[in-house]
């Protein structure tokens, strides 16, 4: 039976990612979750190497962030990250940052990506087995 | 008559904002439009020394953003940014990015944001008077 | 017995640490270096949430850094940093960053710090029983 | 008769460059200099453009760099940076970031570079004319 590809990472908050109104600032909490789209990435069959190699990039098209409680300096953060949807050429990837010591949720967010081959810069289709190889939560 | 609250900020794109990809990194053009919403903030009357000094910070509550077309290292980038909207608590600010030496556009985004007083983290009401002093531009 | 303080930090080379050169960028090796820097000063008692608290941190005034190799997309890091030398009121901690793979040393670095009280900005003494508490390497 | 090489840029402090202790980061600083020292280069003919194309960069090799006082939100900085030094195949530009509002000198930076033939990453030999062509201030 096919599963939920999904992923989970932590990230402690260092000074570099706070400003001085004493929380962590947006961009950080997008560095994390490009960390954690990363690593799911790598779960689908692209894996940073592979990528370095073939130049085929799984390419952000469009993100969507709710910052809803700040975190701050010191706070150890979980992100969890699915693959949520396919979508033509695209595919979508949810996530959702808590932190770790009483479950708050702080950010939620989703980006759908498509694979470009670089240097060119051309789409490519996704292939078709992701569809069966893959579960896909309920909307 | 009051006037559509715009600004246009610059942006030559540096090695810190590409990646190996060879073309600018998706969290490099929020940081660009960071600076011009920044801008836009002080011509509201939220310059940066005046939130310093009061902690009345605009924080971002919802960003959502449309990569189009990759910039590449050494291209200029005209950032265009409005109000756009205001909604409850909340105001929405627009963003365009060209590529300045053909009038391509790259990236668009829009953002929510609310004026929140630090370091208590408490949401404050918006000015009465924004809605007379600016017009919005048609949806 | 005294031991030399001392802390392994890992990192993997994500997109956002590379530029359009193919390589890591000199900037990201230092955000990762912060990051080992960090967790050695937790070890001197100096942890995160503390610092927040107190408002007393430890504070870079000086860095010295020498790019040996590059890393690249995808390669595991790891960060060796210790505490090498107590010097008035500064202390120097030392860092070598080698490639998991094959041990070799892509990036040396040494850092000044000086305890901070902010937000006055006061530099303040080091703790007295520092020199006591720790062995420092033979130079 | 020949100049000392020399450039001159500005910077406005923004969020994303102050962290919790409520002053500028210490990487913040760092990436300002590369902007002055990407324009330095190009005035030494390596514009980032002809780099994209050619793929040959000056490419850091050490950074020094002291911190004095810090900046703060909103504060405009100055920073000057010029070609100091021909060491061999390794050339040295300085830098001085000053507040503006007052000329206060807030942080010293030297960094060597060389030029490398990326993709493969092979050292080149500095061009013989630059000796004759500009002027290095005395020591």
């Amino acid at each position: 039976m096919n599963e939920i590809l999904q992923i989970t990472s932590r990230e402690e908050v260092m000074f570099f990612d706070t400003d001085c109104g004493g929380v962590v600032h947006n961009l950080a909490y997008l560095r994390m979750i490009e960390t954690c789209r990363t690593r799911l990435a790598a779960k689908m069959g692209m894996d940073l190497r592979t990528m370095a190699d073939s130049q085929l990039f799984p390419v952000v098209v469009r993100t969507e962030v709710d910052y809803r409680l700040p975190a701050r300096l010191g706070d150890w953060l979980v992100i969890e990250g699915h693959l949520a949807e396919i979508d033509g050429a695209r595919f979508w990837c949810h996530f959702t940052m808590k932190r770790e010591i009483d479950g708050a949720t702080l950010v939620t967010a989703r980006q759908a990506l498509a694979l470009v081959q670089m240097p060119a810069g051309k789409p490519r289709r996704l292939p078709a087995d992701w569809k069966e190889k893959w579960t896909f939560p309920a909307k």
